[in-house]
């Protein structure tokens, strides 16, 4: 379960990319965008991304800009179902409480405040307590622009969906009863970290990624999604 | 758990109401204040929040509210301040599960679209898929203001000191061993209506206010918390 902080590492393979890849140019320009907006985010916050901001950092034509994406809505959307487009997949660690220890520990490092973070690390974010990485600022985003929140809605639901074999191997392997709801268990799991870390704004616990998990085992093996 | 849904019924009783609380206007003022913050937030977005739309909407003479409030994030703080200084304390079910149900129930209300709120239920939101609440619009806020982050944060930390003794009449019943920290186990059983709800922006599930205190009851009684 990682989160979108990868907006700058955009895959040329998506539909977009893959329609287009002969000069792999509309994939370049996708990618100067996306870093672009990424960058303005982390910066200067939402009211700093505008049309022309992002066309002027990214060395595109604004022209290019407003006929591709549109607006900021558009353009939020695309840097978030772009990193929904990668080949992400959950760890296969050995075990139920490692495989999410491990999905926790991603969304850890990604909204902790200095946390991973594809930007250039100057960033200082905008004042809002959003610790300055894309994470948060992707999240606070969501709030203003319903394109964003809608993608947002997409980014995360595909991060469940493909960890749903999390769920699958602890039942192949004994330690859960067939028949579980995976994406209760997943959200159980990884809900303790957007809490603390992103609403509660509160200390990074580096304990928190494996005890959210353990309690998400805990409630699977007593059967609460099934 | 209740969230600051009660802007508009604040107590009298504060720290700044019993210092003034002679005349009741110094209060009564606070509350129309307190009103009309709620009522722009949730019926045009933080954006409309300014601090001579609230005076006008308030019916305060503007100079009032710039010496009282000093600026946006003052009132927020305020608001939210004013909501957690309430006589508010958890429901005694005689069960674990069931005080964590009726916590979780009221987090439920308070964020679901169309949810308890005391505005006129006229607001319609501003786009940003809010649900047009006014706890998602003071959550919304407190990534737009710094002020308005700490105050929520005292809020909830508040809402979670005082949810306490669920944990402890746990622990008197034989339902869990003494020594456990009540506060994970609260964040725990409230979190994934925040995740749900707030962030995933998921259709309303009935059951999510029993299924996510049946998990973090489980996750208590195999130890994790403690």
């Amino acid at each position: 379960m990682t989160s979108p902080q990868n907006a700058s590492d955009l895959p040329e393979s998506g539909p977009e990319g893959a329609r287009r890849r002969t000069g792999g140019r509309s994939a370049r320009i996708r990618a100067q965008v996306a870093e672009a907006v990424g960058t303005l985010l982390v910066e200067a916050g939402y009211d700093a991304l505008t049309v022309d901001a992002v066309a002027e950092r990214a060395g595109v034509h604004r022209t290019t800009v407003y006929r591709r994406w549109r607006d900021v809505g558009g353009l939020l959307a695309d840097v978030l179902d772009a990193a929904a487009d990668d080949g992400w997949r959950p760890a296969d660690t050995g075990s139920l409480e490692g495989d999410l220890t491990a999905l926790n520990q991603e969304v850890y490092e990604a909204l902790r405040p200095g946390g991973t973070d594809t930007t250039d690390g100057s960033g200082s974010g905008s004042g809002s307590g959003s610790g300055g990485n894309l994470t948060t600022a992707l999240i606070a985003a969501s709030f203003r622009s319903a394109q964003a929140a809608g993608a947002l809605t997409r980014f995360w639901e595909g991060r469940y969906a493909r960890s749903a074999p999390v769920a699958d191997r602890a039942v192949d392997r004994g330690e859960l009863q067939p028949g579980l709801d995976a994406r209760a268990l997943l959200v159980t799991a990884t809900a303790p970290l957007y809490q603390e870390l992103l609403l509660l704004r509160s200390a990074p616990d580096p304990e928190l990624p494996r005890r959210a998990a353990r309690a998400a085992c805990a409630a699977a093996r007593a059967g609460v999604f099934h």
